[in-house]
This record gives structure tokens, sequence and C-alpha cells, in this order.
């Protein structure tokens, strides 16, 4: 049983970790205060913070800490005094000898348009297991063993051609690493620069794009290092301002950056190379959705530039299910035996299953045509999403949607009759059962709202996730919500 | 290019790394070096520390590294010259571009009987496929996208049924973690551990047994901890020296102490769980084998006596494959969300299909005759070892198989024509293509060779990785070796 002192300390990594399963920040800090107050983290009757000191603690809106503490106390978990602030309520639920149990995340989200996950309907279970079954039957006797900690050498031969000839990556299978999804090579990664930068000295911070995933930049702070952001504009990442930030390596989404969906613009490309080049810095380019451009050809992976000063770094996430934890990373020749070492140490090598039915179905086509196929679907629906917007909500400025599952929505200002602040929307739109995000919400910390770098207040929604019937019902309910309903 | 003073440093993990995948003591100093002459990693000239020099540094057998130096020069890739040592021969191979292809680890072993390794004929493909078949049918649409880093509430649920009803373990959904392998689990914990202890201060070592696996002492230095070694004798490990060892947990292997084979002794369990009490300590419980006993009913679960200081650590890398990477922890409360935070900074998670088809398994009875069916196949090889052994090498005593994969042959001393030291025996059965481990390979660095907690010289023999075929030859040549031919 814990003090509000101690608990609170953890509540930034906590929420870090439900938004990466996918909560939006006022869900996760609700599930958050639920289970604490459920469980055997905050006793009853401990005085929580006013929503004004946690908002600033945890550098959020004041209005979403409030509207929290407001479901609770609806749901009976905390007690609202006037004068004498929110407790948490009397009641024993749950004490003791067992872990609570998270609220099911998307309990109350019917139509999901959160960005960053595929339409899981897609996945192609028939073709996934008889790819299995073919590789099982060819794969030598030893596959199931223990092997190579950097995965089994059918997938990474398969990967190495795939990779040079869709995303024009120059690698081969000697210099791939098969991790377990995106999120474990980024943290390999991190922690093997920081250790080079001497961590014992507090390292070089990791320069990110100052609009990204909360749940990456844990990721990273977890390994090691910090993070300093870059400032995002239309052509992507300032990679001009790389120099003097003092940063030892970046992480930049140039086919798309996320959220934005800029292109990272050639000039940009080329001064992050030449950084790297000349301060022996490293580029990581995290090409999560690369292989979904719709309106022109596909962009060639920047790791091209300087196989040796950029780590391209992919997965199956998108193209197939982010479950299959099937990630993969083209490393410079000197990062190989240090990130085969780490590899090891962290989990030996992944499941050898997933490694030879993706390296069958890329071999057999089956692949390609599973991305060809996914790719329609997505731009049917990014052009649903255009159409929509463009009817009922015509002054909301659609960008972000050449390639990708995403968009994002700039919503007009200083309109007479106006629509309300982005937060404010995202609220409004989850009361209704609609899950999105305000573009703030991917704010890095060390970036002002009110500064320069800030962004325009928009919404990215992803037009991912919903299975199809949802994904319309969804869209009708974003129009209700934009044409002012 | 690096000279032999900034290669060499990395030496000690690097074989580490390569024996965690299955090669002997000097076929990994013979892969490692290979692969530095060939690559990029020594330069042609690079003068090599003579053999005495370079046993000294990594605690190895002075004959080891002689016969490595002498089988890489036959090979061309090392030069010795009487007066002028060792150097790394003149010829420049794959230099540049790409790393260096390892050689196939197993290429020289036809008889495989090192420890550690299931027999992968075993492997149910068609039930296996069929599980995962079902379980996807009947997976809910969102369980190949993100979730609980945690796991599959399927598998979980699964699990701590039947972690219940064969081994006795104490636990329930909530408060397993499911993860890539044991080794992940053992990282995560130690990474933990390390952090509670407060790392900046140095931290408190982990307790290990004074014979074990290297590769998880190596992962256990590698995520914080320093190990220190509990003596080991025929009831398992001395835990009553526990509390003079300075350290704040430990990792042993109650069921069958890996590699001697002793069942810790009830009073070595109490001991154990009395440390970790008094102190707040914790005791790391690695079951590795615990479903294969073969003379009398399984040992249950020394988690049992107190799951919120006892950590149970499983997985189906003996009953199933290793390449699966499925392995479990059953943790203490308190430990629950730090871990689930430490997985989720991770990887995120662990591959779905596999925990969805384990669950299918276990649910619908196919696991039990699973572990039942190798159960059998491994008692029958087991008997074998021990009739072959009882004709050929009487004088030899084996111990440590009354359950498990493996065998301790303890060789007879002063016998007069009696056998070689372990090291010799181990190299001439290296030259017959037979693969097997001296004990004494098996010893902590801090555990002295000739000090009063070194065990008698001893092989350790594994009965579980070879193909029916190979392992029949497998004991001739075993018989052979030990008869004297």
């Amino acid at each position: 049983m814990n003090s509000w002192a101690t608990w609170g300390q953890d509540l930034h990594l906590d929420l870090s970790e439900r938004r990466a399963r996918g909560l939006g920040l006022r869900a996760a800090l609700e599930d958050a205060l639920r289970e604490a107050a459920a469980g055997a983290s905050l006793a009853p009757g401990t005085r929580l913070p006013s929503s004004r000191v946690l908002a600033a603690d945890l550098g959020i809106a004041r209005n979403t800490v409030a509207e929290a503490y407001a479901q609770l106390a609806a749901e009976g978990w905390l007690t609202s005094r006037q004068g004498s602030g929110t407790t948490v309520a009397d009641r024993a639920v749950r004490r003791g000898g067992s872990a609570p149990a998270p609220r099911s995340p998307d309990a109350a989200l019917r139509y999901d348009l959160r960005a960053g996950r595929p339409d899981l309907d897609l996945f192609p279970h028939a073709e996934w297991l008889a790819a299995t079954r073919r590789a099982l039957a060819s794969a030598p006797r030893d596959a199931l063993g223990y092997s190579d900690p950097r995965g089994r050498i059918e997938l990474r031969q398969a990967l190495a051609d795939y990779l040079g000839r869709v995303r024009g990556v120059r690698t081969d299978p000697e210099r791939l690493l098969l991790t377990s999804g995106y999120a474990q090579g980024l943290s390999l990664l991190s922690a093997e620069l920081h250790a080079r930068d001497g961590s014992a000295r507090g390292g070089r911070p990791l320069a990110v794009e100052a609009y990204g995933l909360a749940p990456h930049r844990a990721v990273i702070t977890a390994a090691g290092p910090a993070t300093v952001p870059l400032p995002v504009d239309e052509d992507g990442a300032r990679t001009d301002l790389l120099a003097r930030s003092g940063a030892g390596a970046v992480l930049l989404t140039p086919a798309h950056q996320f959220p934005t969906g800029a292109l990272l613009h050639p000039a940009r490309r080329a001064a992050a190379v030449d950084w790297a080049r000349e301060t022996g810095g490293l580029v990581i380019e995290d090409d999560y959705d690369g292989e979904f451009r719709y309106d022109r050809q596909a962009v060639g992976a920047m790791q091209a530039l300087d196989p040796e000063r950029v780590v391209y770094a992919g997965s199956a996430s998108k193209s197939l299910a982010p479950g299959l934890r099937l990630g993969w990373l083209a490393l410079p020749v000197a990062l190989v035996e240090p990130m085969r070492a780490r590899k090891a140490a962290a989990d030996g090598q992944s499941g050898v299953l997933e490694q030879l039915a993706l390296a069958e179905l890329i071999r057999s086509g089956g692949y390609d045509r599973q991305v060809r196929r996914a790719r329609l679907h997505y731009r049917r629906r990014r052009d649903r999403v255009a159409a929509l917007l463009a009817e009922r909500a015509p002054e909301v400025r659609v960008t972000g949607i050449s390639a990708g599952l995403h968009a994002v929505l700039r919503l007009p200002d200083g309109l007479p009759g106006g629509l309300p602040a982005e937060e404010v929307l995202v609220e409004r739109a989850y009361r209704r059962g609609l899950g999105l995000e305000a573009l703030d919400s991917f704010r890095h910390p060390l970036t002002a709202p009110d500064g320069p770098d800030a962004l325009p207040p928009s919404l990215v929604i992803g037009f991912g996730t919903p299975p199809d019937r949802a994904f319309g019902r969804g869209l009708e309910v974003l129009g209700g919500l934009l044409g002012g309903e």
C-alpha cells in the first residue's frame, strides 16, 4: 500500500506503457487510477493532487485530468468534495493476493480511428498456415533448436532480396538482425548507442522527431539515452539542426513522418547523412509503412545513401500483424557483432516458426500479393476519408495521405462558428465511442506547446484499425463531429 | 581493423555467446579466431598472445588454446613460427563490405551428446499446426494486434491451470508473464533486481550455482548484476551459505540441478526461502526440465513454499522446442507491474501465434500427451546410456539420471591404467565426431578448480539432442572412448 508520492512517481511511465497498448491519454489515465484504487497501490482515503498539479506534472491538459477524475468519481472509485479535493474512495475491492486485472482497453471504443494499427481482418490466415506447413516440412531438423541470434538464414536471405527489390535497401543476410518487432530493435540499438557513448558519463541523447510516438521515446529512454526533439515541418524533420542538437544518433521516419505524414526532403536526407559522416553519428530509419504509398512510386529507403551510417528498421506489423512480432534491422558492418551479442543476451533469438513462415511467404510471392492487397484496401479507405471530409467539413485540411494508414486533419482557426479546440474534439469523439487523437498528444515534452516548433491544432485519424463495418459507421460519426453536430 | 588488444577484450563474451549457440569450448574459440582472421577484426600480421597467456586470460586449459591455434594454422588462417609466435596469416579473405559468415556450429559433430537440448524429432508438427489453426479460428479479432505485454490471456489461463496441476505452482493468470524463452525472463528479472538494488551504487550480486550454464551467467551480467557461486553437493546448492554470499537474489535449479542432476534437499529449499524472507531476497526457480522425472513422482515446484519470495521460471524449450521461444515466469504480486513495464520496453509483447497455439494444445490435452511421449522417449534413452556404461565402463559412476535429458559420468581416479583427464577425453571424443562436455566447463570462474568446492572429474552427456540413429552410433563411440579404445 503506497502513498500518492510513491505511486505517482511511476505514473508517467505507466501512462506511456498503457498508451503503447493503444489507449488514448484520458483512457490510460483513467485505467491507471482505476487499477490503483481497486488494487493495492493506493489506499482508501489517499488524497490525489489537484487536476491542475497533476496535469502540470504529467505535461498534459488539465481538462483531461479533470474529466478522468470526474469519470472515476462517477464510477465510485474516487470521492470529490468541495474544499477537500479528491480522495480514493473507501471500498476495498480485490485487495491483496493477486494483481488487479486491467479493464479491456477498447471497452468503450466502438469506432477506433486511432493511428498506428492495421486492419487485422486482412491477415491471411490460410496462406500463413500453409506457408508455416511448407516451411516446417522443408526446414532442416535443427531449425527448431537454438540457432544464430540474428535469426534464421532463410528469412534473412529472403528479406535481403525483398528489401533490396522493394525498398532499395542495400544489405545482405549477414547484416540483417531479426528482432521481436521494431520495438526490440529500437531498444537494443538504443542500449548499444548508450554503451558506446559511455553510459557512465551520461551518454549523448538520441534525437527524435518533435512529433512522434511516446511509446517509442519510452523504449529509448528505458534503454539508456535521453531524447531531444528535432522540429518537424512540411519537409519532414529539420535534420539541418542536428549539429546543434548534441545528439549522437537520430531516429527518423523518412518515407512518411509519423504522425504528420511529411516526406523527408532530399536535402534533409542528405543533411542527415552528411551529419552522420562528419560526426560519426548514426541515423535510424524507421520505415514503418514504406510499402503503403498510393499516389506515386514508393520512395526508396534512405539507408541506400550510406549503409554504414544508416540503420534500416522495418517490420511485418503493418503488412501482416503486430502480434507476429517480426521486425528487422539492416545494420552497418560495425554494428553486426555488438548487436548480435545484445540480441543473444536479451532473449537468445526470436521465434523461428514465424521466421520460417515469412521466408516461405516472401519466396512464394505470397507476401507481395498480401502487400498489394493491403495497399488497395487502405487506399480505398483513404479515399473514403478524403471524400467524407471534403463533403462534411470542407474547411478541414487533410494532409499526409499520399501514403500510410493515417491522416492529419488540420483544424481551421479563427473561423466564426468554428470548431472547438482539438482536445475538446477528442473528448467529444470519445464520448460518442469514436477513438482519435490530437496531434498535440504526439508532441515531445521538450517541445513547447506554444513555441515556434509547435504544429497547428490538428487531429490524427487512423483508417487501418476498424473492421469494415465499424469503419463506415466511424466515418459517419466523424463527419457529424466535424460538421458541428 | 583492430589490434589484438581491442579485439581480445571481447573474446570472453564472444565465447560465451558461441557456447550459448551450442559450441564446445575449443570449437567456439576456433570459430571466433577464424571469423576474426577472415573478416575485418584482426589484420594480417597481428600477433596473437601465447597459448599460455591466452589460456590464463580466458581461464581455460592451455591445451585447448594450443590445439585451436594448431587447427587454424593447419587451415591457413594463422601462421606459427618458432621464436616469433603465432600471427594472423597474410591472406585477405572476404575483407570489408560484409560481416563474415560463421561456420556451421555442428559441422564436425556427427554425434552430439552435449547437454541442454531436446530431440527435435519429437516436435509434433501436425498437432502444432492443427492447434494453431484452431486457435486462430477461435481467437478474437484483435488477438493479432498489440495486447497485454504479459502475453495473451488464453495462454496465461491455460498455464496457470497446467502449472498448478503438474508442478504444484501457486499462481494465477494475472501473475504470469510470457517471455521470449527462459533467457528473456532471466534477463528482465536480473535488470529489475539490479535497478532495485541501486545500480548506481553497483548493486548486489546474484548468487548462482557454482556449476551451471555460462550463457545464463552471461545473460545475468549483461543485464547488470555480478554473479557469485554457491557450492553444489549431492543435495544441490548450498543455500545454507546464502546469508554470507552478499547476494540479493539466488538462481536455483531445485528439481534437477544443472548439470550435476542433484535434487535440492528439502532442508536446502527451506533454507533458501527462510533466507529470502529474512533478508527481503528473491529466489528464482529455473524449472528447466521439471516434467521429466522418471523413477518416482515429479518433485513439486519450490515456488509453492512462498509464491511471494520465489519466482517460478519455465519454458516449452524441452517439452516442445527451443526455437518456439516460449517461456514464462510466475511472479510475486510486487513484481507484476515492474516486470510488465520492463517487458513492454524490451519488445512490447511476445509473439501471439505460438501463445495461442500452446494454449490450445494445453486445453485440448495435446500438451500432456506430448510430455508423456517425450518422457517415455528420454527414459528409454537414459536406460540405454545406463546399460551401455554398466557394460563398457563399469568403473564410471553415472549420476543425475533420475530425471532430465542428461547424465553425469564421474570418472574414476587413481586406477592403474585408468582413463585420462576429462579435458583430454572431451578433445578425443571431438576428434571422433562425438560432442560431450567436461563437468569442469560448467564451473563458475570464481570457484577455484582445485579448491574445496570443485567437483571431481566428470563428463556431462546429454541424451536429448541426436536423432535416433545418430544416438545409437554415438553411444557406440562413447563406449569405445570410455572402454579405452
